[in-house]
């Protein structure tokens, strides 16, 4: 179980330094179509559909003797507000780039990004379905349960993904000196290496 | 074997993809420093720590009715050939930063990527060292190989994002008018796509 411990430090480390980026560096946030409310789009979806994501996933190895049903509502709900975050982060974006007249889906960070948030939200249906509702039979929840865990643990890594190549291309949009490592640079690829050693570990916990 | 099959055709058109992009678009290829040399960078990363990776990993899957030893040397064969790609393939990169005055390892891409290629290293060491050299016992090989099969897999999976964050700072340096998506951009972006797509397929095959 240090590991877990390992897990959260470094993953709220990567929160952190994506607050302090967007925070600090970027201009603070706000709600009004500006670069400040494109800057809650990486916090939310850092958030969302990296840290409160893989919470949800760690519940089942974390309660091992806690009762099932709890268990589950408490996994439900936590990939629920995960969703809230994404889209919250989404229209962030979509309301920035409308506000500036920015194309909106062009990139490959938005193709893999609006998947990966498509696949979440499928996932949680079929969750919910499969394992909530009342009367689904037992074999049939059994032999779903192997795809659930595997597509569980993919969409992450395609959240993970999307959040590297998002980094990438804030730092290009908004660095003319990139190369050089200003503080920014450091703060932003640290977080992106924080978010990897986190996806390992939470990979690894989950997978065994 | 549907599942191998569409791997191997979304596979390789990502690479061929990539083939045309660099071929067509960007110049086409060349040892001298110049940019026609950093285009075989894209090309023989995706081509080692890609598909070669991932037909490494498939053997064992694919060949279940031939000798273990002959399977286990194809398995290690072609990760090396995938490892000697990947090493010509950052040579390429570095003689061009070199040769243009470009600052080295600044990037989250280049640190994800190194990472990539030294962890991959050290998995094939430590894959010959336990697997292939005799005198290794029995119970030592078993309790490695839960190990080995998980950082195979992540190692991919880092593999398949330092692809996409490159193909993000290509397409982001190299074009002013990503936002139109003209076609390069469109068959940059598709090429993640199939890389992407190629990962999840290898992914389930792997992981079952
Ligand atoms: C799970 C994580 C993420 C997902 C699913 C995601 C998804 C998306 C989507 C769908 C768009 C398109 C919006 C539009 O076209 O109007 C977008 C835009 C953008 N995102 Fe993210 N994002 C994620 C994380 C991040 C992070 C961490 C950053 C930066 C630190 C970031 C930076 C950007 C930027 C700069 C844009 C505008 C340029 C573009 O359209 O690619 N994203 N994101
Ligand atoms: C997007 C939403 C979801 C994702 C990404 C997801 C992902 C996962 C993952 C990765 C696991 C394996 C956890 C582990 O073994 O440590 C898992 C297990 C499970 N999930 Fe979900 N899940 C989601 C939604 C739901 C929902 C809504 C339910 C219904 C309440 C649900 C019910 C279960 C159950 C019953 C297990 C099996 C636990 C066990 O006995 O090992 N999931 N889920
Ligand atoms: C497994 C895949 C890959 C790995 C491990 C990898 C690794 C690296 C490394 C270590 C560097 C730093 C070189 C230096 O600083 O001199 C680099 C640079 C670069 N790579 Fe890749 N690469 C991969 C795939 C790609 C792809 C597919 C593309 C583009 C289509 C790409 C585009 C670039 C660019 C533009 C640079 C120069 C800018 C920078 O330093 O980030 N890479 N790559
Ligand atoms: C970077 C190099 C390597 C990587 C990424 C890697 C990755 C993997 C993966 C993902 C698996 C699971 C395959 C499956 O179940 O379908 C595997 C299995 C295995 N690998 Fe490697 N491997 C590497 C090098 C080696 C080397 C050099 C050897 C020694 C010859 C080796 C020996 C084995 C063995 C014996 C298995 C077990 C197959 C079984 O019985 O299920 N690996 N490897
Ligand atoms: O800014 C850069 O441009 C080049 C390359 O993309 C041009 O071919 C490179 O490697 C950089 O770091």
């Amino acid at each position: 179980q240090v590991l877990v411990l390992c897990s959260q430090l470094v993953g709220l480390l990567g929160i952190t330094l994506i607050g302090v980026w967007m925070g600090k560096y970027l201009g603070g946030f706000a709600w009004d179509g500006s670069d400040q409310q494109f800057n809650l789009h990486p916090l939310l979806m850092t958030v969302g559909l990296i840290f409160l994501y893989a919470e949800a996933m760690l519940v089942y190895r974390v309660f091992r003797n806690t009762t099932k049903i709890y268990i589950k509502c408490l996994h439900g709900m936590i990939h629920l507000l995960a969703l809230i975050c994404a889209v919250i982060g989404l229209k962030a974006v979509f309301d920035n780039h409308n506000f500036n007249g920015i194309t909106n889906m062009y990139s490959l960070h938005s193709w893999i990004g609006i998947t990966t948030v498509v696949l979440f939200s499928l996932q949680l249906l079929c969750g919910f379905v499969s394992f909530l509702v009342p009367g689904v039979s037992r074999t049939l929840r059994a032999s779903y349960l192997p795809t659930h865990v595997f597509f569980g643990v993919f969409i992450f890594g395609m959240a993970v993904a999307s959040a590297l190549m998002g980094i990438t291309e804030k730092l290009l949009f908004t660095l003319d000196n990139y190369s050089d490592l200003p503080a920014e640079a450091r703060i932003a690829n640290t977080a992106g290496i924080c978010f990897l050693v986190f996806a390992g570990i939470i990979g690894y916990l989950v997978t065994r």
